[in-house]
């Protein structure tokens, strides 16, 4: 093999590749990028088996081939290198790397060893909007279950039905749901893995495209201009969440977004020193004030609201009624309650295409 | 104790008095920082018995008194609460904070309870600007020793003589030194605890006051506007160094600085995979050839440069040439050599201000 490809443009693509490489992979080659050069075209490939990226940038082509690189090594030289043309010469399993007065040769695989990429049998196709797929991930990823016990509330539900996609994400104490219209006949369901979705949101970073994804039998695939990227889908049944969604509410109350978030925060400040972040909240008078007593003091918070319905008095896990609050770009927010028992929906006044639930503390009505 | 006071000039002074706080102190009551509200300032100070800092702000007092606070539990709150005024009231050893609809309540320690700190009788003084002196800490500290067996040489030598103050760093590896003009009669010798200056230097970053220095046994009080440092010096002998710095040499060449950086930066690619951090120059009619071999691979870099005297083969530890050309904000620096076994010595081509010394690693001439 022997190219010269941009400087710049090959950095920005070996990153780009480098976000499906694990840190702890044990086959050696996987730590690698599979470089092949053909058609006018560098291909970079990287894969930890679950999630694998494919990346193209143009590049002049004076012998093709191919060779696997380690991963980390190769990019730090890259992006040392001046912004000038970069020479890459591949022989004997030995990298040579030239760009104006530098010249490097480090050790190499044989494109050969590196392992095949599962042939996905693409189906159902869509396209999402960038900026609505970047907004998605940021509103969901989170509420996955880092718990490898419960495989598959580590990944995000995405359901497509009645030209609607909704994106679920839940770990047994609060659920994340975002739905978007689309225009659709395609009737599919799949559990994509938190991972995938997070390392897919560094990519779409410095992107303008929008996002194709196909769905196949035990795979998605995400076109995203000249870069693909592969994810496995997590097998096993999704929570049947929707019967814990109600619609019916006995408190129901609007609160400024930002203020609430703040108080929240605050009232967090004592309580994250304690193991159960606990933050109480008393619904009266169309108030709602927030407490948290620990070892290291108190704090009370007072916010006015337009309260609808009875009174209440309920606990939370702070860092979990936080999360969802802080991923929701709405000025006002309503927050709906059935009981002390029962979980919080909170959703937008007019737009209520993304929906946070968290369950409560239960406490004893003297401990508030 | 009873005082209202912004927010945000708060948050400031917090800041500055934190960084005197020792996050492994064994004394809880320097986990602290104590407030005292006395002629409408409150005074905040930190210490870790080594370094001390004293910080006024304005404020709104209704009843004076004094109260030792946890540090970073107080700084987290007071920067989490809205930009207004804030009640602080000490009573019993509780501390209450008020902001709008926020209140806390903490617990605290009697002001009685905070060590003295050492009473310092000022000699002699003089001022450096704010921007030279922070030029100083970053051009010379980095270069003091981590080995805390070697006390002295963990500070930085500050030396005033003949209308010149130098600030000398080294670490048995590599020495830095700065000198300024300054008119004086003073006459002083030294030694600071790098420490003290890194933080000294945190502190500078968002002032624009000149800072005075004042010099007494023992100790050194940096004053910057309503803020006040004191440092512990450091004992013992520090190392003859004017011997090492000759002003002759066999060999001279005049470098780009940013390309001589660069390269050497890339050759420490593949070098600081191991441990010796190995790069071999050869300085060869009028280039400076760089190598570095490693297990991973092998780099070789070409610079042009100016070269005055015979050709030379000599290796060092890139890291620590590297980090000495790094702080030099010069477009070409000059390399002085005395053969393959005697310190390089580093300067500007005509400021002279700065040098930068850093010894070879003495390798066979058949290894280059």
């Amino acid at each position: 093999m022997k190219i010269i490809v941009d400087q710049r443009q090959l950095t920005k693509h070996i990153n780009i590749a480098q976000k499906s490489i694990s840190a702890r992979t044990t086959l050696q080659i996987l730590d690698g990028i599979l470089l092949e050069a053909k058609n006018n075209k560098l291909k970079l490939t990287g894969t930890d088996l679950e999630l694998s990226i494919e990346t193209y940038l143009d590049c002049q082509i004076i012998e093709e081939g191919s060779i696997v690189v380690g991963s980390r090594i190769f990019g730090d030289i890259i992006k040392k290198l001046p912004d000038s043309p970069v020479e890459i010469t591949s022989k004997n399993n030995n990298i040579n790397i030239r760009c104006q007065n530098s010249e490097f040769n480090i050790a190499g695989n044989p494109g050969e060893e590196y392992p095949d990429l599962p042939l996905v049998l693409e189906k159902d196709s869509f396209t999402i909007p960038m900026d609505i797929f970047k907004g998605v991930i940021r509103q969901t990823v989170f509420a996955t279950t880092q718990d490898e016990t419960r495989p598959s509330l580590t990944g995000v539900l995405v359901e497509l039905d009645n030209n609607t996609i909704s994106f679920v994400a839940l770990d047994g104490y609060r659920l994340a749901m975002k739905k978007i219209p689309m225009k659709t006949s395609i009737e599919a369901k799949m559990i994509i893995p938190g991972r995938s979705l997070t390392e897919l949101n560094k990519i779409l970073d410095d992107r303008e495209e929008d996002v194709n994804i196909s769905i196949s039998s035990g795979n998605v695939v995400f076109t995203i201009g000249d870069t693909t990227v592969y994810s496995r889908l997590l097998e096993g049944q999704f929570f049947n969440y929707k019967d814990i969604i109600r619609t019916d509410h006995k408190t129901s109350v609007i609160v400024n977004k930002k203020d609430f978030q703040n108080s929240l925060e605050r009232a967090s400040l004592l309580a994250k020193e304690e193991k159960a972040n606990l933050v109480k909240l008393s619904i009266l008078d169309n108030q709602i004030s927030i407490k948290s007593n620990t070892e290291i003091g108190n704090v009370h918070e007072v916010i006015d609201t337009q309260q609808d319905g009875e009174n209440l008095n309920i606990a939370f896990n702070s860092r979990y009624i936080l999360e969802g609050i802080k991923v929701m770009d709405l000025e006002n927010i309503k927050l709906n309650f059935m009981g002390s028992l029962n979980p919080c929906i909170i959703n937008g006044i007019e737009e209520d295409d993304y929906t946070y639930l968290v369950l409560p503390v239960r406490l004893a009505q003297d401990d508030f």
